[in-house]
């Protein structure tokens, strides 16, 4: 596979093009390519020992949006937009799971299942030390997949909307997650904007450079 | 601004290549201009009321990283990469905090601060419910600026390895953190592959589409 090399411009330029879309064009609707390359961006997440402690709803039915929307102060985002992703943690490291996770590797890479029992152990042993905050930690590794989700969508001239303010055991239960190992964490709602959204000219705020970074 | 359009390909050929290195080349570096689009790419990162809790090391001293190898269980790229980029989180969202970002706000775009009363006291009791839980949200926000890292890193063919497995109390005393407000988070060595890596050539695990997207 050749290198990577897409220059800073075509990189900073979407950075700075990407807004949190307060109005999105519900008549714009994203095509079945971009949506499939959205799900392999997430696929592809980076996430510590490689776990994908994760889900991701992808909601484009319309009565389960109006029936999530109060649970999301009435944020419109989440009707208008072309596609409704929530994004899932696991509530359990647990041991079915990661025995999946293991057969999975083995599988891939081609070797027995003994062959990473060590690596398995140090998984095992990592998470009982973690008892209680499984699902904290599955958290933050889910950000890392907004993360890739924002940056991915910005580069393909997609639009999109973090959103924490969003009542988690509602999305759960509406989402028919509340009994499964899965918790709802965060939403974005992806698609593109109205022309009327009067925030995609909003000059951008950061703080520069200076305050945030510091070289040793 | 025109509307990005980095095709499919491109950036899934880029989520492709890149792996947690494991063992970068120490004789490649970082071109400054490489430097500093990963700094642009750090401090657009998106952030949960634009808040941006977050500060970033960018550790190129070879003694201050001599001194960390030990406290990140003596995993060699945290001395060998080009750089090493330690991300760290405001342990509070504090009043002059978020005043300060209030002034930056109401400067940016040209307003008066008593413009965006309504919205700081927003934040203020979004903050003041938080009580307790600063550091754990803070953290969150700053594993976006991970995922956003990694993924421009590999757009611009440059090699990343996210490490957790480093101890932040420790990290915080070597970088002078400890008496400051803001605390290690996660540390992400950034370079190039070293040519005996044979983890570059390790088949990628993920688990399928199938199983981690569902369609509502």
């Amino acid at each position: 596979m050749p290198n990577p090399n897409t220059s800073s411009e075509t990189l900073l330029d979407a950075l700075r093009w990407r807004y949190a879309t307060k109005q999105f064009d519900p008549s714009r609707k994203l095509s079945e390519a971009q949506i499939k390359t959205l799900e392999e961006t997430l696929v592809l997440t980076p996430s510590s020992f490689g776990l994908q402690p994760w889900r991701f709803e992808f909601v484009t039915d319309a009565a389960i949006r109006a029936e999530l929307l109060p649970h999301a102060w009435g944020q419109k985002q989440i009707v208008d937009a072309s596609l409704l992703v929530v994004l899932t943690a696991r509530r359990e490291i647990d041991e079915p799971y990661l025995d999946g996770f293991i057969e999975d590797t083995a599988r891939t890479r081609g070797h027995p299942v003994s062959a990473i029992a060590g690596y398995r152990d140090m998984i095992a042993g990592f998470a009982r030390q973690l008892s209680g905050q499984h699902l904290a930690w599955n958290t933050r590794q889910v950000y890392i997949a907004l993360g890739q989700l924002m940056t991915a969508a910005a580069l393909m001239g997609i639009d999109a909307c973090p959103m924490e303010g969003i009542s988690p055991p509602d999305f759960d239960r509406i989402l028919g997650l509340s009994d499964t190992p899965y918790a709802t964490v965060v939403a974005c709602p992806i698609g593109f904007r109205h022309a009327d959204d009067k925030y995609a000219h909003a000059k951008k705020v950061r703080f520069p450079a200076s305050a945030v970074i510091r070289h040793r």
